[in-house]
């Protein structure tokens, strides 16, 4: 097998992410592609699948992993995807297929990264587990006895859309005080405005700066984050009792002085059955390449 | 396999129930034994097992399922549970496999009676539910593709204490706000008890009949009882999306009148990818077997 190769491929607003991954996780050669150019998702596969072809040097092709907004693992569609260029319901899946000739497994982005964080991060060996990313926005994927949830309708696992509180903000998902209006990373930026009485926001990065500096704003947006996020983690942990809780993103690299207060907050709010059972952790995938690879993990988790 | 048995147990803190049950669901025999009266756990196993050996009369024990509170899945044992005499740790089920020399499988009563729901109810066929118990506490058993959620530690499904309001009634867990304060029996009266200015509960059956003569404080409580409930469901859905969510209980005996407006409630709250997609349903179980169908069903549903 060592000359077998698995593609992962990303796709995302901006860009479309491809590389071409081993079995022990390491990407051989990688390329991306403007996702806005291709209006006709029809043209995106076909570029693909030249540019697939054209790489592969005579290595054999086990599989295409992808990972995609809206992404429905049962269908292996993308649908209604709020920023992509394709309404509707798009086959990606079976194009991929017809395409290359190959078997093609399709999920959303969140879903392929805690694939990921198993094959190739830090939850090798763990069976019970959730990944969040705190980004743009909060998403997630729930692993249960070394499975990943689906759901009914391949739509399971969305932890950034729990209501934490009904007169909250108003979330993009049209209702009020999701999860991610808070633990994004625009939802932790508008909170320090807010507390500073900012006009707008300012980098997350700066936020934590003027935190570890002791600025009062800094230091409460901090507080109050780790707070609803740890709330919020207390809670999923009585669903599915998980070992761990990773967390991965823009805000996760924040590192120790955001993630030791969540940390403190879940063991103050979770129920006695599971205090000092569960660890939060920062995600050991590399941040550039996790979206790639936990789309190839979608190839090599069956192989 | 027509003449052959499974046991199913369930210990509760007045009663234990046992029944001998066919592989179609069919309990051709039942006892009970007062639990207090087994103030060390295995004299309850001796007795057990010696009316057990009484009735089998020639037929064959495929094993023995009991639902405990703080029943543990994965270790078969009762874990400091608050309501019965036994403090500690309890390896029941290797105490039933010694003495009866047949296999046995422990869980909690709601995970129990989940899986009975999937074999005997009204889930059969059903890969992804819900089964929530609504009666002294909230107790709940989540099925992910058709296999029953233990978690890293066999605690997994505590949805009774998902903390809605981190400001709200204290919990028998000793935090405050669990939904278990407000959608169990108790909480339900509680609630009514409150809005009509009583000293004291009345019965869940009584508000249900003044709400239905349109009593004020009584269609208040089913709607503040549905609008906290739908909400915490709603969220629920987004951990694994179910088919459907399946309530039991004293107060799921309601029916339509309270099962109708949580039914709203999960509509009206939950996210756009699951709306219209989640029936909110009674179990199928009959109400004073349920328990006893649910412990054998943890033997059945591997046979």
């Amino acid at each position: 097998m060592s000359d077998a190769l698995a593609i992962g491929i990303d796709i995302g607003g901006t860009t479309v992410k491809v590389g071409l991954v081993t079995q022990d996780g390491r990407i051989l050669d990688r390329f991306t592609l403007p996702t806005p150019d291709f209006t006709d998702a029809r043209d995106l596969v076909g570029t693909l699948a030249g540019s697939i072809r054209g790489r592969l040097d005579g290595r054999s092709l086990v599989g295409v992993g992808v990972g995609a907004p809206n992404g429905n693992a049962l269908r292996g569609t993308i649908e209604h995807p709020p920023n992509l260029p394709w309404p509707g319901v798009t086959p990606f899946a079976d194009w991929i297929e017809d395409t290359l000739d190959t078997r093609c497994v399709l999920t959303n982005d969140a879903n392929a990264a805690a694939l990921g964080e198993m094959l190739f991060g830090a939850a090798q060996n763990i069976r019970d587990f959730l990944f969040i990313t705190l980004g743009t926005g909060v998403g997630s994927g729930i692993v249960v006895d070394g499975r990943l949830v689906l759901g009914c309708d391949g739509f399971a696992g969305e932890i950034g859309h729990v209501i934490v509180d009904p007169d909250g903000r108003a979330c993009g998902c049209g209702r009020r005080g999701c999860l991610e209006t808070y633990a994004s990373a625009p939802g932790f930026k508008r909170t320090y405005a807010e507390l500073a009485g900012l006009d707008a926001p300012i980098s997350s990065t700066i936020v934590m700066e003027r935190a570890a500096a002791g600025e009062q704003a800094a230091v409460e947006t901090v507080a109050r984050t780790a707070a609803v996020l740890g709330l919020a983690l207390a809670n999923s942990i009585a669903y599915t009792e998980p070992e761990a809780i990773f967390l991965f993103g823009g805000l996760a690299e924040a590192g120790e002085p955001l993630l030791g207060p969540i940390r403190e907050q879940v063991e103050a709010n979770v129920l006695n059955l599971y205090k000092g059972k569960v660890a939060v952790r920062a995600s050991g995938l590399p941040r550039g390449d996790a979206a790639i690879l936990g789309a190839a993990s979608l190839i090599w988790a069956d192989a």
